[in-house]
C-alpha cells in the first residue's frame, strides 16, 4: 500500500508524517519539484531584517531527516506533470510513472505571473521561494541598492518593506486598491500607513502600477523593486486530471479533505477550505492552515476518519512594533456576504491605570439581527496574537456578542485591566444589535 | 423610583453606574460600611512591590466623581444592619432606615476570622482592604521588618510574598493544603514552588499553622506575619432577611442575579454563580466576575433583562518572571466532580525554532468519554492570558478537544509558531480520548 504526496513542505510533509504515526508499514513516497523541503517560508522576510541569521536556519528537517526518523522518502527535482487516475500513478515531466493507492495533493501555491511590463528586468523580485530569497539577497549584498519600491501591501509585501527599511533602504509601497492586507478596512489602512510613515515607509494605495522602468516605478525612482501582487494554486496537474476546482480555482475538497476522486485528498494552499463565519469555501493560503490540512489529509489517506472543519480567517503582522491580528469577517466584507454587519472600535488601556502598560485598539464586527460575532480586528503592541485568537475561538463556535461580553477572561493587573479591552469593545456593540 | 445598593466597590459600582445609564431618572444611593469606595484592591501587593507609587493611586473614582458625573449619591460609613423587605427599607446600624424599590446587594467577602492562637499580635497582618494596606504600610515603613511568615499560598499570599521579598525581606510562605492556589495540582505547585526559590522565598505544603508566636512561626523566626487564609461571603443581614444561601455559603441568585426576594439583586463577592464546566453553582469571589455581575445586577434593578451566565474560573497569576494561567477544572478537580478526566501538558516554542523566543507550557484536561474539555492551564513568561483565555473561550462554549486542535489561531514567526503550544497540547490528549 502506497501513500505519494505531491509537495514537500507545510501540507505535505504534514500529511507524510500523520500517515506514518498511523500506519507504520504503509509506503510514503513525497515528491517535490523544488530542491528545497520542509523551510519555514513565513520566515523569509525576517532573514532579510537580521533576525534569522542563515537562510538555512529556516529549514526545518532535510530529506535525510525524513528517510531516517520516519521512514518517509521524499525526491526532490520529482516535477509532476500528470495525474493518471485511471492507473493510480502520476507521471512525472521525466516521462516516469510513479504508482500510489492513496495521493495527497499538496502543490502550494504560486505567485500570480505578473502582467506588468518590465516584470522580467534584473532588478526585479518575488520572496516566495527559498531560491528567491537566494536571489534577492546575493543582489542586495552585491549591489548595495538604496531605493526599493514594494508593489502589492500584502502581508509579504509590508514585512519585506520594513525589513528592507531596517537595512537602511529608502522603500515605497504601491497597492492598487483601497487598502492593505485585503482586509477592505480602512481604519486598518490609516493605522498602518501612520505607522509606515513614522517609520519612513512610504505608502501609496488606490495606485496600480502600470509599468516597472529601468530605474523607476510610477514615477519614483528606484534600484530594486519586489513584487507582491498575490498568488494562485497550484492546480494545473489536479485540474488536468479531472479533480473538480471551486469557484476559486483551488481544489474543492470535502471535509475529510477528500477530492472528487476516491483516494485523492488535497490539502494546504492548493484547496479550498470552509470558512466557518460564512459556511462558504474559501480560498486563504496561510502556513498554519497548510499544516492542520496537511495532518488530516495524511490521516485520512491512512484509513482514519477526520475531518478538518474549516477557518475562520485569523492572521498576525507585525508593522514596525504594531500587532496587527484580524480574524473573520472586516465590516465591508461582511457586508459583501449579505450581513446586516455592525462595528465598534474601541481604545482601551491593557493594564489598570495605576499600573503601567500601554492601550489596545479592539475592533467587533457582528451581524445586527442574530448578534453573531462576524469578525475582528486587534492592534497593538502586546498580547495581540492572544486577543486575536479569543475572538478568533468565538467565531469558531458562533458565539453572539452577549456572550462574549461575559467571558471569563483572566484579570491580574501584570496582565489586564479588570475589564479587558475585548469585553468592552463587546459592550460597545451590543447596543447596535437588533437581539441583546 | 430608588435602586439602593449596599456596597461601593467592584460589583456595587458597576451595578449603580449600569442602572444610572439604562434609567436616566432613578434615584440611586450607594452604602458603604467602610470609607474607601471603588479602588482596586486587586492591586494592593504591587503598592507594597513598588509598581505603584500611592496608595491613592488605586483609587478609581472618588463619591464626588460619581455624584457629579453619574448623579449617583455614595454614603461611606453607612453600615447596614438588617435588610427590611417586607417594608422595603434597609436599616443602619445607626438606627437610621432607607427605604427602597429596589436592592442590589453588593457586600463582598471578607477574611475569615483566624482561629489560630496569636492572630491578633501586633506584628500579625492581612491584605483585604485599603484600611489593612495603610496599617502594613506603616509598620513596614516605620520599623523595617526583616523576615516574613506568610500564611496561605493564595493568590494574594504568593503575590504579597513576592512583594516582601523584593524590598529585601527574608520570606517563607506556609500552606495547609498539598497544593497551592486551590488548584488541587502537583504539577503547578512543583513549578512554583522552584520558581519562589530561584527568588529565594521558601514554599513549605502540607503544613498547617497551629500557632503563631510573638516571634516566629512554625519554628520559623520572623517579625511579620501576613495572614491569607481564605474569604467568606459578607452575607449577614441578606441571611437574617430571609435571602436564600448556597451551599457555598454565598447568596444563591437566578440567571437574572435576583435572590429569591423580589426585587433583591446580588452581585460580586457575595453571591454564587454557576460553573459553565460543571454547571453547578459556584463561589469564586474574583474582582473580574464581581464587575460583569455588578452591570447585570444594575441593568436588572433598572428594568433591563439580561443574564449573567456564570464563570469558567479562570484565573493568572505572575510570580517573578513566570505568567501562570488557570481556567476550569484540574485533573483532580474534574475527577471529585465525577469525570473521567485525562489530560496532557506539553512544552513548546512559543515561536518558530528560527525565530528568538521561549518555551510555553500548556495543560490541558479533558472528558474522556465525550472528547470534551474540562479546563487548562498555561504557564510561561509572555502571551499567557491571551491563551489561557483562548481556553476559557473554548471551556464557555463547551468546546471538544478535537474542534480545539483545529482553532484558526494567529500564525506569524514574531508571534508564534506554527502549531502553537495550544494546539499541540490538544494533538496530545486526542489519542487518550474514548471519542476522538
Amino acid at each position: 500500500m502506497r501513500l505519494v504526496v505531491i509537495g514537500a513542505n507545510a501540507a505535505g510533509l504534514s500529511a507524510a508524517s500523520r500517515a506514518r504515526r498511523l500506519d507504520r508499514l504503509l509506503d510514503i513516497l513525497v515528491l517535490e519539484k523544488g530542491k528545497d523541503v520542509s523551510y519555514g517560508a513565513c520566515g523569509l522576510p525576517y532573514y532579510f531584517e537580521g533576525q534569522v541569521r542563515d537562510l538555512d536556519d529556516l529549514r526545518v528537517y532535510s530529506p535525510e531527516y525524513f528517510a531516517r526518523e520516519r521512514n518517509i522518502r521524499i525526491r526532490t527535482g520529482a516535477d509532476v506533470e500528470a495525474i493518471l487516475h485511471g492507473r493510480r500513478a502520476v507521471r512525472l515531466a521525466s516521462g516516469e510513472d510513479i504508482p500510489y493507492d492513496r495521493l495527497v495533493i499538496a502543490t502550494g501555491a504560486a505567485p500570480v505571473p505578473s502582467r506588468i511590463p518590465g516584470s522580467d528586468l534584473p532588478r526585479v523580485f518575488r520572496l516566495h521561494t527559498m531560491q528567491d530569497a537566494r536571489r534577492l539577497d546575493s543582489y542586495l549584498t552585491g549591489r548595495q541598492p538604496r531605493r526599493a519600491v514594494i508593489i502589492g501591501a500584502s502581508y509579504l509585501g509590508l514585512e519585506v518593506a520594513e525589513a528592507l527599511r531596517t537595512r537602511g533602504l529608502e522603500v515605497t509601497i504601491f497597492e492598487a486598491s483601497n487598502d492593505v492586507l485585503r482586509r477592505q478596512d480602512p481604519e486598518l489602512t490609516g493605522v498602518l500607513r501612520e505607522r509606515l510613515q513614522a517609520f519612513r515607509i512610504e505608502l501609496r494605495t488606490a495606485y496600480p502600477v502600470s509599468v516597472i522602468e529601468p530605474d523607476r516605478v510610477g514615477g519614483v525612482v528606484c534600484d530594486l523593486v519586489i513584487q507582491s501582487v498575490g498568488l494562485r494554486p497550484n492546480v494545473a496537474a489536479a485540474a488536468e486530471a479531472g479533480i473538480e476546482l471551486g469557484r476559486s480555482g483551488a481544489i474543492r475538497v470535502r471535509e475529510d479533505l477528500e477530492t472528487n476522486l476516491p483516494g485523492v485528498y488535497a490539502a494546504g494552499d492548493c484547496a479550498e477550505t470552509t470558512h466557518l463565519v460564512t459556511g462558504k469555501p474559501v480560498w486563504i493560503p496561510l502556513g498554519t492552515t497548510a499544516n492542520k490540512m496537511g495532518r488530516v489529509a495524511g490521516a485520512n489517506a491512512a484509513g482514519a476518519r477526520e475531518r478538518f472543519p474549516g477557518i475562520v480567517g485569523t492572521s498576525i503582522i507585525r508593522v514596525t512594533d504594531l500587532g496587527i491580528g484580524m480574524t473573520g469577517l472586516s465590516t465591508t466584507q461582511a457586508r459583501r456576504e449579505g450581513f446586516d454587519a455592525v462595528s465598534r472600535t474601541v481604545e482601551a488601556k491593557a493594564r489598570p491605570r495605576y499600573f503601567p502598560g500601554r492601550s489596545v485598539k479592539v475592533q467587533l464586527v457582528a451581524d445586527r439581527s442574530s448578534g453573531r460575532l462576524l469578525g475582528g480586528m486587534v492592534l497593538g503592541e502586546e498580547e495581540v496574537a492572544g486577543r486575536i485568537n479569543v475572538i478568533a475561538a468565538a467565531l469558531s463556535k458562533g458565539m453572539r456578542v452577549d456572550e462574549f461580553q461575559h467571558l471569563d477572561v483572566a484579570y491580574a493587573p501584570p496582565f489586564s485591566a479588570v475589564w479587558d479591552p475585548l469585553l468592552i469593545a463587546a459592550q460597545q456593540v451590543l447596543p447596535l444589535l437588533h437581539s441583546k
